[in-house]
């Protein structure tokens, strides 16, 4: 086994209590873990927060519980560098620089892992659920679904891609927009949606970005949009989208936002042939996507449901990074800082993506 | 001008005249058009009758209304002869076989018309409601937008396949099913779905019938479908097709429905990665089609809504007639029980299609 | 008849007489048509110049002759304005501004029409080779196949773009290439190939141009492209190539070029899965586009050929010009100086494409 | 480690030794072979016989050679039952009906493994070359590569199958053709075609066999080709063609025989728009797959090679025998009489494909 000398025996690591609704999290002293067979052992330097980890903590949407697998740890995004290789290991070695996804391991077997989407395999091992996540700094994973972190893109920027830079990534494959064509991003400000915006762009897409508020404008604008609808400002979201997309409506709307409104106004954004990409969560049950049959019937639009990426969606955000192309804003807090970190995303106070250095 | 002599001056026709909830249909003698340049006249040896002539005549849907062109004629499916062509026209002659299809003409320069999505062309125009229709015995059509009916096709059969059997055929398409997948038709054994059956079972799909009643059963049977569901009998149906598809679910449901109930399970029937295609038109805002976005996104499931068939749909249904593959079931009625037939098509009493014989 | 008056009877126009090896090309006083129903006639203010244009004159390709059809002007790219408007015509106007394609009319009505392929409908006409071309100053064209050139775009870019700039936006979309793969142009500084390399980058792909020259390397790396090899310099030009495409090889190889030579190391220029688009064309029966089946089988290699494009495609690209991502390279001669630039081009004197004024 | 007993020390195998030219084929008892972890043992009960076996042991492709790897048995379609289970491995038990592949395991991680490309993996391993072929009556297999035999489909229809079945399938699939259309197969009543027609035609295709001899046409015909095409005996091969596919000439051609001459005219029996599927692997240097750019361009043909199916292919193969839609027609020996049937291959004398029964 190629170790890295010397690791550590204890490591930090934000640690929940009492999940539920009064969770507590804490930063805490961890055992660090030992790579197996086939696997790496990564020292994280950033972990990214994704709200997704409060909804594990919280335990407020249908999902397995952390609990239930002995998990202490979430976090799903992660960058590092790999400090120790298990045995069987082909292809990498101590001291590669190392990316962790919401998805640890899949089978790699059935039909699923081989059309490119794995995170949909029944056998899928969500990262921060059922192992433990990258708010502890060491973790083990499997080397065949390891992200090598390309040179050019550096650790705070690799570990939001990891979840929702790949994310977008998907999203917009999903669409099957091709270049020239207009793209609305709803949330385009957001943690999520700013990044969308990017790749989006770099796709050759034109993008309109909706989201609120003159901060997220001026961002939009920077970030390629070619115009900004404010949804609260708008007396006619639909139609003021309409009217810049030639008149005629989008090709496509990717929804990051995760408020019902939302789901409701994407469709009637659309011309002829159109798609809604979902991507954005609400609470279930408290949202629809789709329309009158009619609607979708008289013009030909499209609905589809998205997850998160697949290896090659991640390699491929990564890649737009590596070429600079994507940038992921981010707000940083040190280790010590990690509960109020987390605390201020559930509040929405983060502009951009939370990233925390283990090294401070 | 080449003309099949002798042409009538006048000739039977089903006409509306009050329209709105009370409309009346009777059947008159009324005069012969003449076609302009680059147009041809059919005479009309059958014509389907579709629902949708009755939404003409009561005006129930938001669309356009048939006084307001002065049609007096609905009908959007029919089989006949070309008895005159007008100037200019290439390509057909007297005595050529002809069907109407519900599109009567487009505009054939637009994007939509070079994509084979001429049905939603800003400028098409729909026969029968902007022009007169099929109810009508001798009827003009644009030479560019008329179908060659092959060898092998009778009327009775060429005229359903004009409107409900090109729709299900491009429905099929649109849903990107590949043989040896599973296949829903909720409403397999109506007048639309038990096409759609026997398109899909062409295609190498495995079909899987919803409907209800013993006798839609058998005739779900005979026409190819490897499993049937009695919607009123299954006490969990989306469970019930699942366990039939391998117990994953269908690759794709097509919705021939048109009962917000089929729309709100259609989803639930369906593999990770499936496909709902709705093509039955409930009443405006009575249904919902799409679903939770959790539950789209978890399952990577889509939503697509398909109206009816282009040129090369129809075309590509007419084959499949013509190698014997396709055989609409109908009951016929003589011109003179036309409104008797209308009658019992909107009290549902029909089984498969209703054509009426102008011959009879 | 909407008229701009006045209109001169007659215009000047290049006028090819003694068709073969040893056409002569003259400028003279040509009368001016009329327009039919359904047609516009248009002004040109320039013509572009095309290889094409020579092989009609030179008569050395299997194609019809222009002089079967007393068509005495070729040209088939050209930008001018209305100056009336036959009847029957819908949606245009004297003033619009308006482009002249290869293809001067289709039937609109076939499969390959109805299919964005139009330009393969075996009754297409082509430009100033069945009926007079844009060497004349006023031609007729049908308003269903005229394009509306966009604000933006002057018409000494547009008219390259009504023939090469549409040709590369085709052989792109065939390519099937998306966003951060990457792409081998070959003849990337030629007339052709510099506007692929610019609609290349507007995709979002890496373009690797292979031409020959310092001019050209400048050219390339100015448009876009991510590296150039000097096909004359290289010793192993399918391993440079493979080299820069991480490795690999490119995703795509478009050969713009018409020689052997690079058709016969575009293949080997490719990772798995890679596809050459052929678009250069060799005279016939000198060169081969594929490869040892052996060689395809074992890289799943594809090789498709891509004609011209269609009027999506026309439009695709002038929205680009528009919008300031494409702008073709051209040298400017007056209309006395045609005969010298046809001259010039055929020579291979001229430095990306070759335009005339009328105006001058 | 599940295991069933008792397995023997000794199987037989046929081995080969001398590898070239005057290769030497004996059956002899060679030691079974033990489990790894993620492994199975499993005892072959059928082994198929492919010409490419003949090819590893003259060694007369530019390929890796079998002796270079301690390799003595070839074979890589093989049909039997799991009788170990390794350690680690989950989802199978002794007893499972199992399938072996040409292809043997593969890394699973990189791109082609997770886009259903496993087979161009450059990882990938070839069953009886680099490692012990399904000549062996047991071998050891990685649990995540085999293939599970489904019910309804017996031995001796599994082994060739897995591979030229799966092939035929990829084929299809590459070819993007669908139901309505119509496809060539060259080669039709030979060991790979039969099972190409029968396909093909479960998707829907119209299938047009070219082949030569009264045999293969009857064979051809009763397995549902609408049309047969003895190349022999047509003097004019592609116009025949075209005459059957209404005159235009065929959508797809799948090439499984290995002449230069099947290559070379199968593009001209298609239509604009057509694909030619290269299988057929001539000797290297003696073909070539493509045609006259001029000729791909005025016609938009596209030519793609397809190597060998993946798991994906191979589980839809399967699940088309399992329903009575593809039984492939095989010559059947026992195992002492594995060197004279290899011999009888390669002699060109064996109707269909070739199997070795271990039992007898």
């Amino acid at each position: 086994m190629d170790i890295q000398s010397p690791i550590p025996q204890q490591c930090k690591a934000g640690v929940v209590s009492n999940n539920g609704t009064d969770y507590q999290l804490t930063v805490e002293d961890v055992p660090v873990p030992s790579p197996g067979p086939d696997q790496l052992l990564i020292k994280m330097n950033v972990t990214g927060l994704c709200y997704s980890d409060i909804h594990y903590m919280l335990e407020d949407l249908p999902l397995p519980r952390m609990g239930d697998y002995g998990v202490r740890s979430p976090g799903h995004e992660g960058a590092g560098v790999v400090v120790a290789v298990g045995s069987g290991v082909i292809g990498w070695k101590v001291g590669d620089r190392a990316g962790i996804a919401p998805t640890w391991d899949t089978c790699m077997s059935c039909d699923l892992c081989s059309s490119d989407m794995e995170c949909h395999c029944p056998h899928a091992v969500p990262t921060g659920l059922k192992v433990p996540g990258t708010y502890q700094q060491y973790i083990v994973s499997p080397a065949r679904y390891t992200t090598l972190i390309p040179n050019g893109v550096d650790d705070f920027s690799a570990g939001p891609i990891m979840c929702s830079g790949s994310t977008m990534f998907r999203a917009l494959r999903e669409s099957n927009l091709r270049a020239g064509q207009w793209v609305v991003i709803m949330g385009a400000g957001g943690g999520v949606g700013h990044m969308g915006v990017q790749i989006a762009k770099s796709m050759g897409l034109r993008v309109i970005g909706v989201d609120t508020g003159e901060d997220k404008e001026v961002l939009c604008l920077e970030l390629g949009c070619e115009a900004f609808v404010d949804h609260l400002k708008s007396t006619n979201l639909s139609q003021d989208v309409r009217d810049i997309a030639d008149g005629k409506g989008a090709h496509g709307v990717l929804v990051t936002a995760s408020s019902a409104a939302a789901y409701r106004v994407a469709p009637r954004m659309l011309r002829i042939g159109g798609i809604v990409v979902c991507v954005g969560m609400p609470t279930s049950g408290t949202a629809f996507a789709g329309d009158d049959p009619m609607y979708l019937i008289l013009n030909n639009l499209k609905v589809v449901g998205s997850l998160t990426g697949s290896r090659q969606d991640t390699a491929g955000a990564l890649s737009l990074a590596a070429r600079g192309l994507l940038k992921p804003m981010y707000e940083s807090f040190g280790i010590q800082e990690l509960p109020e970190a987390v605390s201020r995303l559930r509040q929405g106070k983060v502009r951009g993506r939370c990233v925390v250095d283990f090294k401070v």
